[in-house]
């Protein structure tokens, strides 16, 4: 389905309430002592009080406003709407971030009409900075987002979280390409994405991510001017593997050499 | 030299209004448009507009203030003292955080009595925090600090910079502690240090400091309760390989681990 642009707004107005809530719902568990539980998948992946906190207090306020919608969280069940849009929430993105006491680690809204994203927001409380995208505009607080042109991998600045992320021929491809880049550095999780829609990043490349970890930043780079794909090109709804850059040009070429490594 | 408490109170003084005038220099910098120039080092080394500006007024102040003091800056010659006492300042440590937008850079600023650093700084103007130190006792913005327990390496959260700065000994060192810790994140320079002194991390061990890198932390992290020394277990305020551990125990047995490999 397509959103009319003034249902959009209002869906905008409601992402900015989720966020309101979601961030009084975790900072008090930001810097204090955390009561950490290992899922136990294969990446460590701590959840804490802050992130079931926040995930509840947006899921009533969902439910409560527009029943009929469907809800995908990382902490809870998925439900299963009957309104063909699906709200897409990750209430701490960068967990690692988080329990370590660093502020890259965000709140992710998104809005799916059911065949993208159309709306999304990284909500950082603590630093009280607020990523709006969809993805005809994005801003930061208000002011214009804008990637930067940056058509060569030798002049590129390079991202992306932990080397964990990446099997063994994941690892080889990326490495391949850092060596070709200006600067890389390691760490950053949704606040580097929103990096790279600032204009201040120019690619980030990652894998083993979840729709939740994505669907957020792809409204927010799109509307800034930048492209967001899986590395074979496709749609990066689903997460796994997935490429950004802030220049398309710059797209192009690191898909190419990402060819069959994804 | 031994410097009087009183004495020690007019420095620290001082040292908030190098501080504050280092903020003002550096902000209009931080997520501008920057000139970047390689300084032709093994590591990507930016120095930036703020960094020069923010030393140039660091220097002006000391050398109208305490003329007689030495001074050891990233960016300009270093200026011989009288006094015995010497600043010792990084306007911006973590370039690379920088120039990508990410609010983990600082300036540190430290004084030195000729036997050790006995005062520290770590300002982070974007986020408003500003770490001390005074050997005796740690403050984020005047709230104590202090590093938490952790005798165990399997329970420790590690964090190091970037894997750029180890030769291949100190890598596969490092890669053997990291392997046994519970948590390992990459990225974070002098904010992972106050981090540390904050008890959200437990231990840190990097390689290629210099001596303006450390300085500074060395202060806070002591008077939080913390160590902080060369790998080898003598001063770390030479920079060179650094480990420092929130938990005295914890840095002796990491200690043990890195015998022979500094």
């Amino acid at each position: 389905m397509s959103l009319p642009q003034e249902k959009l707004q209002e869906y905008l107005t409601f992402a900015h309430q989720l966020a309101n809530a979601s961030g009084l719902a975790i900072l008090p568990w930001f810097r204090a002592p955390l009561a950490v539980q290992d899922k136990g998948g294969a990446l460590f992946d701590p959840v804490t009080e802050g992130d079931k906190a926040a995930e509840r207090v947006m899921r009533e306020l969902i439910q409560a406003r527009y029943p009929h919608d469907g809800i995908l969280g990382e902490e809870e069940e998925a439900v299963a709407g009957s309104s063909g849009l699906t709200w897409v929430l990750d209430p701490i993105d960068g967990t690692r971030a988080f329990i370590t006491g660093l502020p890259l680690w965000g709140t992710l809204i998104a809005l799916n009409d059911g065949e993208q994203p159309v709306l999304g927001v990284m909500n950082q409380p603590f630093t009280r900075e607020r990523y709006v995208g969809t993805r005809d505009a994005a801003w930061c607080n208000g002011a214009p987002l804008k990637t930067r042109r940056c058509a060569s991998l030798s002049q590129a600045t390079l991202m992306a979280t932990t080397p964990d992320m990446f099997d063994q021929a994941q690892r080889a491809a990326f490495d391949r390409i850092a060596s070709q880049t200006r600067l890389m550095r390691w760490g950053g999780d949704c606040y580097a994405y929103c990096m790279l829609a600032s204009g201040y990043v120019d690619v980030i490349i990652e894998a083993s991510l979840k729709p939740y970890d994505v669907q957020a930043l792809m409204p927010i780079i799109e509307g800034a001017g930048g492209v967001m794909t899986s590395w074979t090109g496709g749609t990066a709804q689903h997460g796994g593997p997935v490429v950004a850059c802030g220049d398309p040009a710059l797209h192009a070429q690191v898909l190419e050499l990402l060819a069959g490594k994804g």
